[in-house]
């Protein structure tokens, strides 16, 4: 017999039928026993009139049971208006306990208030089964799903690249270091490099959903050392517009999906309105931004993060683009080639590239990159990385078309999708530099 | 303007367009110059007449070409019955290089037995160039693709695992070591104790495709220290009887794909047929195959082999299989318990899993897995491994449903499919014990 989604049982009223889930609530009363049963589809009562002589087993099983173990029941399907779980319950000939959880559960995971973070994370696999986090990694799914399948349909090919590199790239001092045999590895912090060379091997257009590593000893809500980035890259762009309209439409296919989905349930559980942005997206230079951030809201920017943005100035900014273009997104162009990597492309000294803020946070760091292997190794050695990568400007040396990408950090959209507030919150399991296990 | 594809240029004729790739060849007569150009679609002719005045400007640049450069081609798309390639050529306007190939490849890309294999991974992101290759990342990706929708349109959720993990699990040796601030960390070889955690979590179905880490001082053509899983898991099942029936129908549903939009090409290219295979599956019990091997082949297995496979095993099962099935897959069951891991779940000693062999290769272990907390610890201690999977271990303290599942290898998936002698053929980067570069 094969086992019905709770959600799709009014399809079998009085019909002999085998479900299974966890057990949510026994309520073990005088005359009657009643389970709730929950599976990802949803709930069901379960009775057993206690005086029936062929219930004498099923009674002593219920007697027993526990809440959270699992069971798989056999039985009838019944209407009954009583029922206030969705006017139907079943009449079981036979429970199997298929796995017995411990009386005491770590903490009720049913209320996410009534433990602190820790505790929630050393039994992360206990607060998975919230509700809110069941429908948090459905909708991240279906996001990352729409946005594939938008790039599939325009000739995207996946790649896979190695997360274990040779050298120490880009920044060393961010970077984890892993015993490789008798000599020494690291671990990527973006395909970054890859995905440029998948450019210069003629792949046009490509993409990557996988983990990034970043040994930053940093804790915000927003940091984590590991984390999964869905990476694009494509070929012969005019110039980062293209990237800048790639990425639009990308989030536009995802939100999209998104909303027609689950809207209405993220409405109900997470009290958000799912919003799909208009295109194009506003674009400001940053210079122009700061001036409006000054004369709006009185910011000054640091003069440490001159030519960059920081968390208080991508806050104002989200407040900026909200009142002047009503858009939940912003791209900001423009930065100063001294905060930009070196493989930006510049045109006149200004990286040819951009920041995308959602919701006052950024998700997206994209440009054109320099393509021409002596402007690259020019800007290389100005940074004093050209020995650093030195395996990767041999990409360049024979021929390499014009070509940009971004990366999007996908446990942080899902954090700002849902109005959460870390990214503690939305990973499977965070790692941090004290968060390591489970 | 908008790049064209070459493919769809016939859609052009008698207009002005652009287009852009590598310069695949160039021809410099007395009063022409023919350039080939390559994109990822396809080629085509750019003819420039010397005599023409206004062409004083494309002949110089044209004198100073060299292949696989890239540009950009602006001019008038023209039938012309006598060019070989496609019938057509382009009399171009403008010329812009926008970039430059030196003008000595490191090897000819065009004939792969021009170079040891050494020397075509030091410059793979030349060798990718060629044509086999481009197809091959067109191919799995498409595969992996089909095999997605095959689960998401089966209500699976993707999910993302973390690759550090907190201690050496299943068995120590073939870990790799990260330095992980003042601690240490390790790289997961599978992320198979998370999927068994997204089940306890009540997730039902799931999967990951991500890389894997395996520290094993190997050189054979079918292991790499990194590759790329696709792995799955699922509650609820009777039994592994379940667990095949999905991979079937997932393998199914790929090479239908593969073979629909790729069939002739790959013949074409690889030589190779793409087979959709009937379900289900052949399958035999390990015994069984032993004296079946025995008796057709005249193959004992080696005594320190027995409750297992090896290599020429695997060989062999498959020229039995193709014999007496007519199928290129064949499950094998049954396995001995001191062969396989403590979490497969045992009837009567018996692990309820098996492998699926593909075209001589082991390319699954799948299996039922122990869900029970009391069962499942004495199976880890049976094993010597109780301290090391202690923190997976409390997975299944509260309750947790029967599950089971498999993980595939993509890159091993892939050089099956397309008749390939290594892995280290179809790793976009390979990685191993001597290699960790580019």
């Amino acid at each position: 017999m094969k086992k019905i989604n709770i959600n799709e049982l009014s399809n079998y009223f009085d019909q002999e039928i085998e479900i299974s889930g966890f057990v949510e609530n026994i309520r073990n009363m005088t005359w009657v026993q009643f389970i709730v049963l929950r599976d990802l589809s949803g709930k069901v009562q379960i009775t057993i009139e206690k005086s029936e002589e062929q219930n004498k087993e099923l009674v002593e099983i219920v007697n027993n049971l526990t809440v959270e173990s699992t069971i798989k029941v056999r039985g009838k399907l019944v209407q009954n208006e009583k029922v206030k779980l969705n006017g139907m319950e079943i009449i079981p000939n036979s429970i199997e306990v298929t796995s017995k959880s411990e009386l005491e559960l770590p903490f009720n995971y049913k209320d996410l208030n009534s433990a602190n973070i820790d505790t929630r994370m050393d039994y992360r696999f206990i607060e998975l089964r919230n509700e809110k986090n069941l429908l948090m990694f459905k909708v991240q799914s279906l996001f990352v799903q729409a946005m594939r399948d938008y790039l599939y349909n325009n000739n995207f090919t996946e790649i896979h690249t190695p997360k274990l590199i040779g050298t120490a790239s880009e920044s060393g001092s961010e970077v984890f270091e892993v015993k490789y045999f008798d000599d020494k590895a690291y671990l990527a912090q973006s395909p970054q490099f890859y995905k440029q060379m998948a450019m210069a091997s003629g792949f046009e257009k490509i993409f990557e959903v996988g983990p990034v590593f970043r040994a930053e000893n940093s804790n915000t809500n927003r940091h984590a050392t590991e984390y999964t980035c869905f990476d694009v890259e494509l070929s012969y762009i005019d110039s980062f517009e293209d990237v800048m309209e790639l990425e639009e439409n990308l989030l536009v296919a995802g939100l999209t999906k998104v909303k027609e989905v689950y809207g209405e349930k993220i409405k109900e559980v997470f009290d958000v309105d799912v919003v799909v942005p208009k295109t194009p997206f506003p674009r400001i230079k940053l210079e122009d931004l700061y001036k409006e951030l000054a004369s709006r809201y009185n910011y000054e920017i640091p003069s440490e993060d001159i030519g960059d943005m920081n968390a208080e100035t991508e806050k104002l900014t989200y407040k900026f683009a909200m009142e002047e273009y009503g858009s939940e997104f912003i791209f900001v162009t423009d930065f100063s080639k001294t905060k930009r990597a070196f493989y930006h492309l510049r045109e006149n000294g200004i990286p040819q590239g951009y920041d995308l803020i959602w919701k006052g946070m950024e998700i997206t760091t994209g440009a054109q990159r320099e393509h021409r292997y002596d402007i690259l190794k020019s800007q290389a050695e100005e940074k004093g990385l050209s020995e650093d990568v030195k395996f990767y400007l041999e990409f360049f040396k024979y021929g390499c078309p014009p070509h940009g990408g971004f990366g999007i950090g996908v446990d942080r959209i899902t954090m700002l999708l849902l109005g959460l507030s870390s990214i503690k919150e939305t990973e499977f399991l965070f790692r941090g530099p004290n968060r390591i296990n489970p």
